[in-house]
């Protein structure tokens, strides 16, 4: 099991999170006292994951609100209003972002009494938006565990594991709890360029936590499936539409159109406030687009002519057609999906 | 038209490669005096690209023997054959490089005469199989004329351009061609990790011949088939077998999985000297191995765990049923494939 946090309660309730921009060489924390700060933290993919970019932005209005408790009530629910806008710019395409922001607004605006109180509640709903993300990250590997037997090798894209959460992970939930269980597993991780998670992140993650792991480039996966060396894949999931379509890492797309050519299953694993039901399918989920610089430069060092054109989606989306199955805290379930409880 | 060339007779028939590990930041070039420093070359990936390897081992057996110009007879053979064997030996899926070597050797016992006799008969050898190439090239560039109408979208995987030939390259030559006829033609480029050949190469290449390009990430290729911004797809190769299997770079199974699904038209390009119709299909062909840095590293950085385990091969094999067609010096064909004329 992981043995760290992304994210954490800094001195005087700022947010502390573990800097993912530098991970593998360095594991840097860094504590972020403003609404500001963490928009930032999200845009630069310091701190990611579209579950734990959710909790980041519910204690960013912690964070970003304590100076706010002495004042007025209008005049706190206003500053709210403003750090939640600022928040939800950060990226476009995971909703739990804005799912959380929503939900945090709609607690204080529910919360009767003065600034102190309101906050104070925010403090405890950003808890309980954590607490229950850990707790569905658990259901996740729960529902996944027929799914991998003893001896099952994995493939997996980006990282929708630890790092990606508040707890076990999505994706990679059901590795977690197979390991921990005493079942041998296997995974392949795909590096997933242009920003590496995979390499980065899911990597060094699951290095922590013991479990077996072979890192590949992107272009290796369809001819291990050719090989029939990969049993299942498990990715995670950035927005569900409400017909099971969901955006995911650029390159997850192709992934699924390479495991239903060699019958290999794959399973979209994310928690209900991933779901989006507002968008009927995945032609409406906005993709963000991110600098070319991170398709030209590795780790500031150019890998290409530097006036050459990139073109660099962070996302794409895979249609429901080609999806086997939706881990997720309700089970292993099929759309159409409706909106989670609040 | 490329205006470079990546080799070249260096000063008293040394061989002169531009060193293609550090393209582009630098454009440099090396000369090579013996058949060791070839192979070095060619194992490093200085000096790359099936066709190329070919005729940078016919030139290193020149290279390599203008200083037996004065033995007997039988110690000029036996000395071809020990560079032939260490030339040989350099990497093994390309066929091109046995299939020049195995010229030049059966070309050298053919011919009567001393060891200078034989020397110069090596040289006018190793400058026809160059000439050859470079003619090969530009018939594959005509074969695929009418596959690049005004206005198409070209999607490549790895260099198969003028810096893995003699000449205008295999999968870029149409592309070149229709580009010098005034058709609009734009390239998207798989980046083509582990090595970076597209990135570093063909991204490098086809803006110094100012044909219109953009470099992607090799997961994003799905998502632009999808949304039909991709007319054809054109790929080299490094052996055929007799069937029409091919060897190419790591990633090209995946592009003509991808392909075939949304019915995009796969042609895979290269010369005659890369058929091996020794080999009935492609299971035989061996599938050069390499160092798991290459994954872990990117330009001497780490972007993995250094501890992490990696999954490295050069190539994998497409089989013949996904290819449109092949587009060779004689033409656009189908298999079955017999052996090249010598």
């Amino acid at each position: 099991m992981p043995l760290f946090s992304p994210i954490a309660w800094g001195a005087d309730r700022s947010v502390r999170i573990l800097d993912q921009t530098v991970l593998p060489q360095s594991e840097h924390y860094r504590e972020l006292g403003s609404a500001a700060e963490v928009a930032e933290a999200i845009r630069s993919l310091r701190v990611r994951g579209a579950p734990l970019i959710g909790i980041a932005a519910a204690m960013g209005l912690v964070a970003g609100l304590r100076g706010q408790r002495g004042a007025s009530r209008a005049a706190f629910l206003e500053q709210l209003a403003d750090a939640a806008e600022c928040l939800g710019a950060a990226r476009p395409t995971a909703v739990n972002l804005r799912w959380a922001l929503d939900r945090m607004t709609t607690t204080a605006r529910e919360t009767s009494g003065d600034a102190a109180a309101v906050w104070q509640r925010l403090h405890a709903e950003a808890e309980t938006i954590w607490e229950e993300d850990r707790a569905m990250c658990r259901r996740i590997g729960e529902a996944g565990q027929p799914l991998v037997p003893d001896g099952t090798n994995v493939l997996t894209h980006c990282n929708a594991g630890a790092l990606a959460t508040g707890g076990i992970g999505t994706a990679l939930a059901p590795v977690y709890l197979a390991h921990e269980a005493g079942r041998r597993v296997h995974v392949f991780v795909d590096e997933t360029r242009p920003v590496l998670q995979g390499a980065r992140l899911t990597a060094w993650e699951l290095e922590q936590a013991g479990v077996p792991c072979t890192l590949i480039a992107d272009g290796v996966a369809a001819s291990l499936m050719r090989a029939a060396r990969i049993d299942v894949v498990f990715v995670g999931a950035d927005r569900i539409a409400g017909n099971g379509d969901f955006a995911n890492k650029i390159g997850t797309y192709g992934v699924a159109v390479l495991a239903r050519h060699h019958d290999v299953p794959l399973y979209c694993c994310a928690p209900s406030s991933t779901i989006d039901a507002a968008i009927p399918d995945g032609a409406a989920i906005p993709i963000e687009q991110r600098s070319p610089d991170e398709v030209r430069l590795i780790a500031g060092r150019a890998i290409a002519p530097a006036t050459v054109a990139a073109f660099n989606p962070a996302f794409d989306v895979t249609p429901a057609s080609l999806v086997t199955g939706y881990l997720t805290d309700r089970g292993c379930v099929q759309p159409p999906f409706s909106a989670p409880p609040r």
